[in-house]
């Protein structure tokens, strides 16, 4: 099936770093960011994810990634979704962890280290305001320009998205949890 | 950043199968399967991936996963995009290759080795009709109870869709090569 088939190579004529946003409600933004890499460590290229808001709750991810060695790094800076019912923490602390992310997050993009850069829930770190539209777009606008830039999360800014090369919109149409069935490993973390 | 945090381990008291359709014709859907697959490897689950309509462009995932080890197993089935301006095969020779990658779903399906079974594009290869509607819902209706399986592609069919589990569509908002931007390595391919 195939075998015999040419395998076409693509290499684009210009190399460019892209910004890549993936929101919406619906199952597959971090999902999509991970995918990518995969991709990306396929090419030889180095991933870093920095996930905020999370860290509260294993995700295989955590453990996935580490398979594809030295190629991916992921960081788990924050203490779980701000808000959401049965998080101890204050928003204070949420702020400050988001904080000290973009921190990180400013010292891996200018490493010269990295290919793909995740930014994993950051639209939704602004839109419950533990960071500032300034700082996102201050990212935006030092990223080096053969740097990939994905940042996922629902209810991204109007104003990151104009900034964007490629927006997805993931929309939930049904949800296993509605049915009442329980988060499954491998699938929903 | 919440190194001192308390992770919380979630077990569902169910542990159970879902089927996942991604569909829509935004960039991540095949991509969020790929995710999955990272996931799922964290977990220590083995997930086979069948690419239906591929194989003829190199795509970073091919040795993406392997690096993710034994965990899992990557198959191109197909001879590129039928119908995809360029693509030299007869929409008989897509059929077939298609009606190929059936049987090794099935047998891989009912192998019991797997935890996460992914077709990627079947969705399309449906709607193409290189396969059948009736073949499609076999699958589902074969489907072991614990097996996950992940269905993605445009234009999902309703009858797909009415028995997943999990149903998200991924629009495209915008996309770099509306600009003129040539598909870039770990991004897009």
């Amino acid at each position: 099936m195939g075998e015999l088939m040419k395998i076409q190579y693509l290499v684009p004529e210009k190399k460019q770093g892209l910004v890549v946003v993936i929101t919406g409600n619906g199952k597959g933004k971090t999902t999509s960011a991970l995918g990518m890499t995969v991709r990306a460590a396929g090419h030889g290229m180095k991933t870093c994810i920095i996930q905020f808001m999370k860290g509260d709750i294993y995700a295989g991810e955590w453990d996935g990634v580490k398979l594809l060695g030295d190629r991916v790094e992921l960081i788990s800076t924050g203490m779980g979704f701000c808000g959401l019912l049965g998080n101890p923490y204050s928003r204070q602390e949420h702020r400050q962890c988001a904080q000290d992310a973009l921190k990180l997050v400013d010292e891996k993009m200018l490493s010269g280290q990295i290919d793909l850069l995740v930014l994993d829930e950051i639209n939704n770190a602004l839109k419950l305001k533990l960071i500032d539209l300034d700082q996102v777009i201050s990212i935006l606008d030092s990223r080096p320009s053969p740097l990939h830039l994905v940042l996922t999360g629902r209810d991204a800014h109007p104003d990151v998205i104009e900034r964007a090369d490629t927006v997805s919109e993931v929309n939930e149409i049904k949800h296993a949890y509605r049915k009442g069935i329980e988060p499954q490993p491998g699938v929903d973390y």
